[in-house]
């Protein structure tokens, strides 16, 4: 039974459309040329949405799910980066009231665009675990929805909807797709129906865990996460995708922090486009597997430019 | 009598339009903030056109106003960045044969740009002006037609478009655009029509041929152009779009390197988009004319994020 069917994506699309357009998919002759094997890379760019980043499709399918009553409420999430940015600019396209908590000394340019995008910061707690307990009791005090980053079926479907362009875009002969949580994974499984299309899935080796627990096949979690690809930065596997990605994936690859980074620079390099280290998580991985995916025609994503500029400077 | 007019531009876009999207034209928060004077900043993303930069415009529209015989017969054109990799897409996409001449020693991302769009590249000459040489001998041999990149109507009309977007999109109190060749100042000037609406120019002051020239009424060159932002390393005026600008500018300041390097940090720190030189000068225009446009709405264009690698490190 998957979370998501492919109609759940369809209605995501519908309820998007007004407010999120097509990304495009391209293509890099130079890209392709440093790759090599023969394989032909199609990036579709969702560095191109409004936040920079996919999660933008994620958080307005969630917000077009809700009631006149819960947007009139308004919602709430513990979160870093992408999801936040996501919430807050849904919300301020909607009108619905978005509080955000995040622990004490998150990133500053992080911060910065959530609150730029109306939402209400609440810096708390010295982790995302305080931050998290913190927004459970802000949402019981006031009535928020609680917007989770992975385990809502509107989510996923909202991520599904990125793999819906492609496919109706080009016909990769497979896709890498980069794991944080989950939900563009399950959503390119969903989206990709009953096509014959092997989906790679791409973890930082740093943090690994739905890596690890789809070589087990059982669910692991590990005790930190220390990637600069914060969008990577997850511990453990999610209900809402964990027996999706057990299934539906063809393979697995963890990737260090200097292959993170080196896909970077191959993307600014070649297609002279930001990625923060979770938006070339992709390239890094069909790095990875560019013996068995040789004169492939290959789909990843640059899912996010939201790179701080310490990181970026450190990395040139 | 103005080089083009508004139905021009308006023949432009519909030539265009089965080949480019229009840009976004965005706000950010953060970017305002750093700005301060209370401006807010419209930025249209022309960072997102299939070659990172506007040219593709510029480019499309010669392209497409072409008879039937000359597109059959290609294009040939001297160039060492934006302007080429335009046409050699605009070729691609259209089944154009296009010729390039660059220098000796032109940047190598750039030559494997052009080449990836399927342009013929041709290395010859130790400058720009015996690369040009060269390539009117081609033109003349081959009967290739010879695409300018400034003095030529359909280029102006081409960077127009952008700006007949823009005011569909928004209504900005002013506008603040970078002179390379001038096609997109001119094209702004156009677009503007009967709105009351002022329009400044920037220039590197290390390439100010045209700043000098409007400042001083009269036309002057420059010895050199040693700007790190090449789209505007031009060293005299155009005869297609020195008329426009000296009569339709409001103002017309110079910025240094480092003024600009600010302005590509200051792009990365409060958006997360890559500009090359050229592309975030309109900003480093606005910062320099922070005082007199305080409180206005004004609209900057990010014209192109080609910025190559080694650049981009150093000034990091």
């Amino acid at each position: 039974m998957r979370v998501i069917t492919w109609d759940d994506i369809v209605a995501a699309r519908a309820r998007i459309a007004p407010y999120i357009a097509a990304t495009p998919l391209r293509s890099y002759a130079p890209l392709d040329a440093e790759l090599g094997g023969g394989i032909r890379v199609l990036v579709k760019h969702e560095n191109h949405l409004p936040t920079n980043a996919f999660k933008a499709r994620n958080a307005m399918s969630v917000m077009t799910a809700l009631s006149a009553e819960q947007r009139a409420r308004g919602v709430i999430a513990a979160t870093r980066g992408n999801h936040g940015a996501g919430l807050a600019w849904a919300g301020q396209t909607l009108g619905v009231p978005v509080v955000i908590c995040v622990p004490h000394g998150n990133n500053p340019e992080k911060n910065a665009a959530m609150r730029g995008f109306g939402a209400e910061l609440v810096e708390v707690g010295k982790d995302y675990d305080e931050a998290a307990q913190h927004a459970a009791r802000l949402a019981a005090e006031r009535g928020l929805h609680v917007a989770h980053s992975t385990n809502d079926r509107h989510v996923i479907a909202g991520a599904g909807t990125l793999w819906a362009e492609v496919f109706e875009q080009a016909s990769p002969d497979a896709i890498v797709v980069a794991v944080g949580g989950g939900s563009q994974a399950v959503g390119a499984i969903v989206a990709r129906r009953e096509r014959a299309l092997p989906i790679f899935g791409v973890q930082a080796a740093n943090a690994s865990a739905i890596h690890d627990s789809w070589h087990a096949k059982q669910r692991l979690t590990t005790a930190r996460a220390d990637t600069f690809a914060d969008g990577l930065a997850t511990r453990a596997t999610y209900d809402a995708t964990w027996p999706a990605l057990r299934d539906g994936l063809a393979g697995f690859v963890a990737v260090s922090e200097d292959a993170l980074a080196s896909a970077i620079r191959m993307l600014i390099r070649t297609t002279h486009n930001l990625a923060e280290g979770a938006g070339a998580a992709g390239l890094a991985g069909l790095v990875a597997l560019r013996d068995q995916l040789a004169g492939k025609t290959v789909a990843i994503v640059l899912s996010g430019s939201n790179i701080d500029s310490a990181t970026l400077k450190s990395l040139m």
